[in-house]
């Protein structure tokens, strides 16, 4: 099923992003074009306290709206998703957690984009000094997970990792209780 | 929250996919730069016979791997998102649905790219004569929905618009069985 690549072009490198396109041929001999978005690569938190999930609303200018989503961040070069987790963790709710847990990882956009999304639980969350961002302007707030599952189905949840998060820590409260 | 766009550049135009970069001032005055991809949107379509789920499985250039999704695909220029369901549904799993519900929309990358994510449920399923798209090479099946949950959980379903397809058609199934 592999595409073997003939060729590759960078027409655009950009500060976080970048753009490759590649001539591939498939398996059976076509040849094709693929138009990929590289991206280090990514991480979102589901930080709960044992009632509620940290939330972050903010401005998301790609789309024109604020978006309600879960905590998270781009990979800093060769940063380990776990650091990345735990700085942004800080840098976005101000929040430490002592127990921290990997949950599946999933690309956001696999037809065109190579964003691979980190998926953490942190528990035993206590407040920290964080360091903010000053690229970004954040309004934390806290929501019960029958909340945000209502969110999701209602449509005022409409972040694709946030809605893939809450799920999976719906599923897995719901196997082994925390 | 909203941020201003002072001035845009577009660096980059693919065939179907294109680079806009916004200098943007925040509320505070803040000035910075949000580097987006244009995308036309696309649709994502949970076939559910009752029992199972059409999936497919297909090489995915940008991951350097073959994933495990629910048929989805691109919107056209103009072309409605329940008519690119439709066809991506002939095109991709050769059926037909009697039965349409549109589902929540969500971003799949609201950080950096403007996709809107609309998702379909299709029942009443029947074959259809499909007109493939020789652009890609599809390996259909069909999966129960704890199979499928398990594959998400497991990590063995790497696509975030099946993975909030599925739990929302989960939840759906679990509050009012189709």
């Amino acid at each position: 099923m592999e595409e073997r690549t003939v060729s590759t072009t960078k027409p655009w490198t950009g500060r976080r992003i970048s753009v490759r396109v590649d001539e591939v041929e498939r398996e059976d001999g076509h040849l094709t074009t693929r138009e990929i978005v590289e991206h280090p690569g990514a991480v979102a938190i589901l930080a709960w306290d044992g009632e509620r999930l940290a939330m972050v609303r903010q401005w998301r200018h790609a789309t024109g709206q604020d978006l309600l989503e879960i905590p998270a961040g781009t990979l800093e070069p060769d940063e380990p998703p776990a650091e990345t987790a735990r700085r942004e963790l800080a840098e976005e709710v101000a929040l430490k957690a002592a127990h921290w847990v990997e949950g599946p990882r999933f690309y956001t956009a696999p037809g065109f984009c190579d964003e691979l999304m980190h998926l953490f639980l942190a528990t035993e969350l206590s407040e920290s000094r964080g360091e903010s961002d000053e690229d970004e302007m954040l309004e934390p707030s806290w929501m019960t997970l029958p909340d945000a599952l209502d969110a999701i189905d209602g449509g005022r949840i409409m972040d694709a990792k946030t809605i893939a998060g809450i799920g999976w820590l719906a599923r897995r409260l719901r196997s082994a209780p925390a």
